[in-house]
């Protein structure tokens, strides 16, 4: 029998990093998750998609997992193992429940990755408690973790962020389309980097910390995870309109419809040409949404997303670039940033 | 003229000792509250008494500021000045205030000292988003100060009793009276420990550790601390049957009306007297208050409650004798003891 040539080792793809992470700080999320009170620890379990409501083992889809893994993938790159990360992986994976269960009561949604949100199925004030739960584990996680104290600065930073990116989410919906105090996409981007950046930073930035990465390192994993998250939540807005139903699961212009004050929209209201004023009546007018996403795309706003998506994914890279990071992590961590961004555009 | 002669100088009063710190703390309280997002600041600021919905300024009754006062003294009676306390002072109000906002959703409470609640006056979504900023504030606030890793273990712990003294707070509402099922006074202490004793005993730790008290007598402050906070809600449980309004400023037998399951209550219906299964039919009848609160008190359930809050305060006083604590410090912390356990009973 003749042997098989050995195969060249092939980049892992980004699926696989997000396993791997996954697998690599499940055990320790599991057991942060088993300390919390029952009740409470069960609404958690639920945001995870691990259980049903009243407990059942369910094998609900969870998040992508990209927190934890920019921790892991930190750790690594700054030269530790990718278990150095994990604390910071579990805190930064606990503080995204603690916002998605926050927000989901702030904005009212009654569902998410197609299961009712926590809110929904258990009460808000419930829920309320649940994210607060969250919350303090996060906070605990890391303080009990070896480097705590610049660990949880940097989170605290995080948080904060986080709060005020949601504060600016919320008060936009009510300003209005047009006029001195419509929305800049200016203003939409430093939300954007605050609600969906400084966490995905903070992640590598703590998982890069932990692995005793020195300050450059840190902090150039901070802006990489920042720019990233900022691309994101453009490319996320850009499927918000375009995207293909199948693919997204989410209906046809669901932020049309929602009238969300998104990137694309913003840029094309902000565009001199006569059409911006159309838009203003066409965003109004609920059956209108096939005239506006095609209005919105000839004002250039989708145009615009994607340039200002493509500016943040050079940043990222950048960032990796500019500081010395072992090699293979260096490659996982741009195979996720493609992955993330590039999408189903 | 003859010279008066030169008083001795009496100890201060209770008010006079939190009013001094609360001196010591405001700045600083202030300016963390000033870094918060302007319109979550508002929130945070009303929720103090700070100012009006609006922003105008407003003189309305805060908290005691017990929890701030035994961080300023724990740091004193650990030998530093009592600055070295303000950031934790400046953390558990800050948390004392998130819990308060999240709590009245959860309860959903429409006032608080005679105010509006936050979720009723802002909206439910936004009273949520600012206590998330409170308790950010809070972690943020304490990572930041010197010895910080130590002091946001502390704290962390603390929320994660408080979180599970809700838990339990809310889930003993929808538990029977009687029967295998129902709230036993352990239970009760027990909750009222988390909910109540933790953020005080954490108060005056943090205070002992960032004044760089050794462990026994972090330990010990805690222990007072906790001791304490189950001797004032037992009192509180009491007031809240029994006290004067003109006093209290909570309406007769408002406990009861409520239905709420009260270390008094609960003591009378584990009485094995046979007043105590007539006492869960009196309890389930809005009009029998003035009946449900003379056979509490028949069944010894109002005895209870005061020799459980003595045998508490006994133990808060044993625990501050058993190390060695600046003297001034150390008398100041019993006098708060007795003005907030003793009141108006």
């Amino acid at each position: 029998m003749n042997a098989l040539p050995s195969p060249v080792q092939a980049p892992p793809s980004a699926p696989e990093v997000l396993d791997r992470c996954r697998e690599l700080v499940r055990p320790e999320l599991t057991e942060a998750v088993g300390r919390l009170h029952p009740w409470v620890g069960e609404m958690a379990a639920y945001s995870f998609g691990w259980c049903e409501v009243g407990g059942a083992p369910s094998v609900a889809p969870g998040g992508k997992g990209v927190r934890q893994a920019l921790a892991v993938l930190g750790a690594e790159a700054a030269g530790a193992s990718g278990r150095a990360g994990v604390a910071g992986a579990v805190a930064v994976e606990l503080v995204h429940a603690f916002s998605l269960l926050h927000d989901d009561i702030m904005d009212g949604d009654p569902t998410r990755r197609r299961r009712p949100t926590v809110w929904k199925a258990y009460g808000t004030g419930p829920a309320v408690l649940a994210g607060d739960a969250l919350f303090a584990l996060a906070v605990g996680t890391l303080a009990a973790a070896p480097g705590g104290a610049g660990a949880v600065r940097l989170l605290s930073a995080a948080l904060a962020d986080l709060v005020r990116g949601q504060a600016d989410d919320l008060l936009f919906a009510a300003r209005p389309w047009t006029g001195p105090e419509r929305v800049s996409p200016r203003e939409y981007r430093t939300m954007a980097e605050h609600k969906t950046g400084a966490l995905l930073g903070c992640a590598a930035a703590l998982g890069a910390a932990l692995g005793g990465g020195p300050p450059a390192t840190v902090a150039a994993l901070d802006r990489a995870g920042r720019a990233l998250g900022v691309a994101f939540q453009l490319v996320d807005d850009v499927l918000g309109i375009w995207g293909d139903p199948a693919v997204t699961g989410k209906p046809v212009h669901g932020d049309l419809r929602e009238r969300k004050k998104t990137f694309p929209v913003l840029a094309a209201l902000a565009s001199p040409a006569p059409g911006a004023r159309r838009l203003a009546a066409l965003l109004d007018s609920p059956g209108e949404t096939d005239a506006a996403s095609a209005l919105i795309e000839e004002l250039g706003g989708r145009a615009a997303a994607l340039t200002e998506a493509r500016r943040h994914t050079a940043a990222a890279r950048a960032a990796l670039a500019a500081v010395p990071l072992a090699t293979g992590a260096a490659e996982e961590l741009r195979c996720l940033l493609d992955h993330l961004v590039v999408r189903d555009l």
